[in-house]
Parts: structure tokens; sequence; C-alpha cells
């Protein structure tokens, strides 16, 4: 997604946090991968959502392991973080209002996690609309942030694809949600599962090491 | 505010928030109201506001100081700190979905501080409807989160009043936005004049220890 933007000309500011995830080893990746673009500036936050826990992310729950496409059947899985991508886009919003940026892209995806409240578009679109009241520019009528979500619609394998022609090196980037500590990928939680589907519909070879 | 909430028969969780603030102080008082008030719990959570800057309150820029009541003809003071509220909400609204809570207590007031964006009642609207899609309840329509701001529209005597008729023991509260390291206030700073003002024309006598 920050391939698309940068594709896209906008200066890259990306940010990162350590929330108490069990997956720190994506922080590593999303490090890499922001010199690899030439952001302007990458910036990791530490925000202790593992002291409010209830996602087995952050708290002391299994997280689930199948070789099959999970399904959740309209439930909700426990990988779910409360509210996490409420507090990821204020921060944004916050550093958006520092830097002066008006354009926030957030990778969030409604097809294959359909369970995550907070991925929904009627949401994303909620979120924009309180965003251009909470802060200066809104008041002065002038800057109107907006949230980007260019893989908001389409499949793991589209947006495979898509980072393929823009040059992606797959291998840099990290999905597992329930690592080695060296970064190996369990090949089994949900975030592994969709990820190898998604290759294996792109025509794509997988270079993710697996465990 | 927590004492309205508790006034009316609420189980209080209260979180701070140690965010990088010159009044780390402040954290100190809310521990021990939050302890005189016989709170359910009480976190504190660090969350680096002070890495992404932009105000008076977590970055290298002095906070005004004056012996008037502040004039800010429609501009937003370099108190202000960027999307401060939106971040400090949607904390709140993780650990509501994970304890269960449907109100979250914000105790913003738009009268003295007009000029922060985050405290206008149009914007905590726009929070309120976006709280509602964020988070597991909003998917499956159970509880309805509520954003409650009981002192949105009442000056700082207003407040004060209300206050001692709920019992509050003022000398435990922090206002300063400057204090001193053992939390003397610096009776200068914005939010100094206007708690002083507020007292004053409350006719209650001010315990706050001025440097």
């Amino acid at each position: 997604m920050t391939y698309l933007a940068k594709n896209q000309e906008y200066a890259i500011y990306s940010l990162s946090f350590n929330y108490g995830q069990r997956h720190k080893y994506e922080l590593n990746a999303a490090k890499k991968l922001a010199y690899r673009i030439g952001a302007a500036k990458h910036l990791v936050l530490n925000i202790e959502l593992d002291k409010i826990g209830g996602s087995a992310l952050t708290d002391n729950i299994d997280v689930p392991k199948t070789d099959k496409k999970p399904e959740h059947n309209n439930e909700i899985p426990v990988t779910y973080v409360p509210a996490r991508n409420t507090i990821f886009l204020s921060y944004a919003l916050a550093w958006a209002e520092v830097v002066g940026a008006s354009h926030i892209f957030i990778g969030v995806n409604a097809l294959d996690y359909s369970g995550y409240p907070d991925c929904r578009p009627e949401y994303i679109k909620a979120y924009e609309k309180m965003a251009r009241l909470a802060t200066k520019t809104g008041v002065e009528g002038t800057t109107k942030i907006k949230i980007v979500t260019p893989l908001i619609n389409l499949t793991k394998a589209e947006i495979i694809k898509k980072g393929i022609a823009l040059g992606i090196d797959y291998s840099l980037t990290h999905s597992c949600y329930d690592p080695s500590i060296d970064g190996k990928a369990c090949g089994l939680c949900e975030s592994c599962v969709l990820r190898k589907k998604g290759f294996l519909e792109a025509g794509v070879k997988d270079p993710t090491i697996y465990e």
C-alpha cells in the first residue's frame, strides 16, 4: 500500500506501532520497506495496547491455527484487536496535522477479513467525517483530511499482483500473527493461510519463509 | 467529571495518559482521585505523543504566560495537542469494548477553550457516530456507545460549583500546564488563569498551591 502511495508521488511519512503484538517482527519488515521506498520519515510508536488486552494478538489467548481458509460465520475472530484501527488512524491524524499532510493511507481490506468491524467502508467513511472536525484544518476549513483505502475491495490475489507490478519485494514483507523469534511464519494462522492462498491464486511464487 | 459519573452510579474505569506532557504531575492527581472515588480500575497508559510533537505541551515550545484571561481571536493556541482527544477517546473506546462499557465520559469544555477543535459538540457527535461503527457491538448492533460530555457547555465557575456539591476535594486536582517538579502550579499559564478565575467567580476558596 505504501508503494501505491509512493507511485502516486506522495511524500511518505510511514508509521508503525509496537502495540504489544505477538508479531513484533513486522516492525523490522516495515522499517526495511520504509528505507527501501525512501520514506521522508519512518516513525515507530510504542502504544501499550497489551495493557488493554482483549485479543489473541495482545493477550494471553491462543492464535487459532488451521490449514483451511477460516470460516467465521459472521463471528468476529479472536485476533480482532479492540478499536485498533481507530487508534492507529488517530495517531496518523495527529502526525498528518503536524507535518501538514492531507492524505492518510491505511491498508484495510474488507474482503478476506470481513469479520473486523474497523475494516468496513462505512466505518472508514465515518472516521473521515470525524477527522475533518477533529483538527485545526477542520476549524479553519482549509485542508480536508482524506482517508485512503486502496486495498479495501481487493482480493489478496489482486493485492499481490498489484504489488508485483509496482516492484515490491515480498520477501521483505511480513503477515504472520504468530511467528518464531527470528521471523519465520507459522503457516497456520489465519493471516498465513490467507497470504498463501493469495500467492497461489495470483500465480506468484511465495517467498515467505515458513517454520 | 468522574464524580458526576460516580454520582450516576456507573462503575468507574478511569484512564490517564502519560503522553509526554510537561504536566506529568496530573497523573499523580488522577491516581489519588481514582482511589478516593473507589474506581473499579485505574489505568495509566504511556502513549508517546511527544514523538509526534507539534504542541507547547509536548514539544520544545514555550507555554505562554499571562495574568489576564487569554484572548485567542479565533486562533488555536500553541497548547493545543494535535488530535489528542481523538487519541484519548480511541483508547477509551478500546477499553470500553474489553470491559463491556457503553458510556465514555470526557471532560471537554467548549466555553473557555473554544480554540480547541476537539472540544466542540459537532466533533464529539461525529466521534460517537464513528465509534458506533468501529467495534464489535457496532457490527452486532447491540450496545450503542455513548460519548458523555457533562461539562461541555458549562463555565469554569459552574463546573467548580457542581464539583463542590458532589464533595470534590479540589486540593487533589491539578490543572497547570507547566508546574514545578513537586506539582506547584505556575499561576500564569492559560489553564491556571482560567482555573483561578473559575474559583473567584464561583466564590469558592482556591486550594491550589502556586509557586
